[in-house]
């Protein structure tokens, strides 16, 4: 579908948007301007910022323009997972990934943490821990708390790939019982406290518990 | 630009695929037929299958119909990585992503390899090694050689997780100097042979200190 001249068309807004630092909300020039600048035809620029839409990098409000997506270029079920017909064993799978990656997540996050990301951390486990309180459903904002120890972590490409992670769980988590509530008040707390504390070892080790008792109630769950 | 309509047809072709177990290359129903059999409207399904040609789950052939895409719904740059400008930095990001991740991943494959998964990932080794001797670029063919062993762990969350990584390493390697030549026919033919021994701890430690020569040479490049 894509034609090349629309996938260098593509590329060259990408570029636009990165050396001219434009954040997610920020307006792109028009379509006549950038056919201008970027010295090819409207229809080409129609076409790449249509597939630039689709990727979720721009956003198109009709009558308004074209925005930089606060999506950040992630789409929805990147990994492809609603085409796998497998749910119990997928689920394992994900705390499988989740017990490699999260760990270590965590023990950088214990490195790398600003007073501004502690900050964000400890409020999203006070929400999660309302919300139980209150027997609301939480996956929404328990995935929220692991993405800000994500972005706490320092590392770029895990902030991403987590995003990922979450986004995948949310479909897969047919859980929340009773004893992962409680599990979750205690794990969440220590995992929060360590991380302010730069104490490594505890937010690593919290996170194994965490995701550990979670993997055992999947466990249960899965044919023998 | 979806309408909740065409989010619902979207879903329910997904079904279609995943309940008749449609393998990719298949030949999906008519656009008449499909509008018949989930009760919407040719347009609502016209929207929901260019939706879904662009989350690379289904292909779109002028004239010869719509196929399930041999993409498995995962496209380029899933992470959004051509938004963050910068590139040493994000190299060492992502090597350190993969330090956590692919040797456990080289761990699981030791015990759930296949003969048939060692055939390929064997393949790949023997390929690599050629090109390196004939002094050619070989990073999509390295891919390669990683994508077969997170296939070979049996999870497939990893299978696709190596991917999402393996298609952003492709621009963020501008490395693939000599002595990591050397050391890569090294690793490569240590991590295969352990994967066919089930010698798990043999896999992990030969992942270990090959991502670690390209994280040393990586650290080099950074600024002081």
């Amino acid at each position: 579908m894509n034609t090349p001249l629309s996938e260098l068309a593509q590329q060259n807004i990408i570029k636009l948007i990165t050396t001219n630092k434009l954040d997610p909300g920020d307006k792109l020039p028009t379509e006549y301007e950038l056919a201008d600048r970027l010295n090819v035809g409207r229809s080409t620029i129609r076409e790449a910022v249509k597939a630039l839409a689709s990727r979720n990098i721009l956003k198109i409000k009709q009558g308004a323009g074209t925005f930089v997506s606060s999506e950040r270029g992630m789409i929805k079920d990147p990994l492809g997972l609603s085409l796998i017909n497998d749910d119990v064993n997928l689920a394992f799978d994900m705390i499988n990934v989740r017990l490699i990656f999260e760990p270590e997540m965590a023990a950088l996050a214990a490195t790398n943490a600003t007073e501004d990301d502690c900050a964000v951390i400890g409020e999203a486990c006070t929400v999660v821990e309302k919300l139980i309180e209150n027997s609301n459903e939480y996956s929404r904002e328990d995935s929220a708390f692991h993405e800000a120890i994500a972005r706490a972590s320092g590392n770029k490409i895990i902030d991403r790939i987590v995003k990922v992670i979450h986004s995948s769980v949310q479909k897969n988590i047919f859980v929340t019982e009773d004893s992962l509530k409680h599990d979750t008040l205690i794990y969440h707390r220590q995992i929060f406290q360590a991380i302010k504390d730069n104490d490594i070892v505890g937010a690593r080790c919290g996170m194994i518990m965490h995701l550990n008792n979670l993997r055992n109630f999947i466990l249960k769950k899965r044919k023998p």
